[in-house]
């Protein structure tokens, strides 16, 4: 197994844990974003959050609301950022499902992506074709 | 009530409606970052994220799911990120719950934000400080 969270789940890579339990870990990224900025990580490996088992998801997400509170506590942020990346063109770079808990500060200067007005005709379009696939 | 999200439940304000059933509702951003930018909301309001009753999060976790795999197929995206603002200063701008799916495209320009390397030290300490509030 060549997966660097697996390795942390075992224990053969270090990390600063934060929370687990049997569904769960949860630790702080080496390369935060902001300060407190957390990952939390299911125990069993799923390469990321559209092929997770929904069971495990449904487990996973009020851990990481759990866990996501006691972060705002302890940092005193203002706001919190919860995030799940599927695939390299989406900005993941470690292929186990993590949420990323960004803590936010007043003016801390991330800036939102731009958005553009769409137009309501192609939005239209738009929604019937993803109605096809659901 | 003058949330425009339980505006747009009750159907008083239009929008393009992608998947409904009694826990959720998911339509298109009209604001879109990329073409299928789609919002996923509760039926039951909560401004937030760290707000919102487990019960309903897990709940509302497995459809953003089941919407984001049909908004990656309808869209060809070769990637989704998947998230939820809470606050201002998170760039939280609808006091309502949402999930943000947002398809990603090799080479679209979104870039991720920057991040540094923390100090072990700091690292542990603040391990430590936040697991103070677990």
């Amino acid at each position: 197994m060549d997966c660097i969270f697996c390795k942390i789940l075992a224990g053969s890579i270090p990390s600063e844990k934060i929370f687990e339990d049997d569904e769960v870990m949860a630790f702080l990224d080496i390369q935060p974003v902001n300060k407190g900025h957390t990952l939390v990580i299911p125990k069993t490996h799923s390469p990321n959050f559209l092929e997770i088992d929904d069971l495990v998801l449904e487990n996973m997400i009020t851990r990481v609301k759990k866990v996501a509170l006691a972060v705002k506590k302890a940092t005193g942020a203002a706001g919190i950022n919860v995030s799940a990346n599927t695939g390299k063109a989406a900005d993941q770079t470690v292929f186990h499902l993590h949420f990323h808990i960004i803590p936010r500060f007043d003016s801390d200067g991330l800036q939102p992506w731009p958005h553009s007005e769409s137009e309501p005709k192609s939005r239209k379009d738009l929604a019937e074709e993803i109605k096809k696939h659901l």
